[in-house]
Formats: C-alpha cells, structure tokens, sequence
C-alpha cells in the first residue's frame, strides 16, 4: 500500500479534484490511502504522525534537503522497496516542516525540488509522481 | 511584464481553474500574459516559439538540466531581471522538450526539479513560484 500522511486541509475546490482525480488513477495500479491531519504546532504534528505509522513502514520524508530523485529513480525505489515493505508511507509536513523526531524515524528523505510550495499543491505534485511511477513501473507510455 | 510561453492545451477543468486562479493572483502585482501554442514537432514548436519572442526580452527556458533555484533565489532573480528588461519570458517545453535553438536563445536556463511533470501541472508550478516571488519581493507572508 502507498500511503500519504499530509498535514492542513485543502482550501481550493479545483485541488480537490485534482487529487482526487490522482487517487483514482493511481488506484488501478495500486492501492492508495491519504491520511490527512490537522495542522497545529510541530510538536503536535509529530505526534498525530507517529500514531499514524507502524514499525513495518517504510517511510520516506518530503524534505528540500532530502536526496533529489528524477522520475525513473522515483520508480525504482518504489518498485524496489515494494519488494521487501508491504506499505511505502510519504509524509509531506505543514509550513512550519517536520520535526527531527519524524526525520529520524524516516527511511529515506526524498527533495523533489529546491523551491518551496504550497502543502496542498506538493500533495498533487506527489500524487502525479507516483501515478507516472506505476506507468514507468508497468511500462506504459505517459506524455502529457 | 512576465510572459509564459508554453506548448500544448490545458485538459483537465480543474487545472485551467488552477491556472486562472493563480493569473488572477500575479495580475494584483505584475501584468501577466501566456502564450499558449499548439503542440505539433519540435522544429514547427520551435517556429511558432520564435514568432512569439523579440530580441529585447529576457527568455528563462525551464530545463531538467538547467540551474536549480530555490524561490528566494528565483524571487531575486525576477527581482533583479525587471530592473534592466521590461519582459522576463518564461518558456515551457513539450514533452519532446525544446529545440537546441530556443536553449541557445535563452538567456538562464531554469531547473524546476530533476522530476518530469506533465506540461499542464508545470504551467501550475511555475506560476505558483512566479506569484510566490511577488509576494517574496514584496516581503509579504505566504505560508500555505
């Protein structure tokens, strides 16, 4: 299972859509929950988070300092962590980032980008990314 | 005046919704217009982009492999470029990228990520970092 943990609600009806439109997609390929929390302090953050995941998770932290990846790479490390994880967890934190005790616990910190964006946006950016992972992953052609 | 020349329509409703959304928002800072032409082949893209750029602009392509920026440092170079050329002109590529003409005509190639987008989502990106450096150089809090 790919599981999202994201913090903040999404404010504009048109990402909305856009997200859920990823989920469908992504849902053909794999199974996808979004776990959506209430954005607070850190430190209440943190924990919200920590009682959303197991030890048998492997978790991947959306970090700017985190290692950049391109497509192919992203692909790969999903299909090879497959492999020996029943469930990849991606946790996307609020404006005020994630604290060190989530960076800790995390398997990989993944950059998508040196610029910062929007929450609600980053989780549409994340969801279209793994959607052209499972195309990649299954050989499918995805130009658009 | 900030140009965004970008190949290909918009398919989905709630992107275009995006797209406007975020035009409205530039507009309170700086005029904003985008170009957007058919996708066809590189070389007729690479005709059609011409016809659209004079000598006096300042052109930013968006490549894979181009300079990573975070968005102070973008903010900054938007900032910077507005001094001296009256239009910054943004150009997105096709999903069979850019002819190397249009890179050599370019002024600063611009690396959004090392991730490839769908061009659509892209148009969305930049121009959330574009309304994102407005409020940057106008000191304002954008926290979302």
């Amino acid at each position: 299972m790919i599981k999202i943990i994201c913090i903040g609600k999404l404010k504009e009806a048109y990402l909305k859509e856009a997200v859920d439109d990823y989920i469908a997609r992504i849902n053909k390929y794999h199974k996808i929950q979004i776990i959506e929390l209430p954005d607070s302090n850190i430190e209440e953050e943190k924990e919200k988070i920590l009682k959303n995941i197991t030890s048998k998770e492997y978790i991947i932290s959306l970090e700017i300092e985190g290692t950049p990846l391109d497509s192919k790479q992203l692909s790969d490390k999903i299909n090879n962590t497959l492999i020996h994880y029943s469930t990849i967890t991606f946790i996307i934190g609020s404006s005020t980032g994630l604290s060190d005790e989530i960076k800790q616990r995390s398997n990989y910190h993944l950059s998508f980008s040196n610029l910062t964006f929007p929450h609600g946006l980053f989780r549409l950016i994340l969801l279209e990314q793994i959607y052209r992972s499972f195309k990649i992953i299954n050989n499918e052609t995805y130009h658009k």
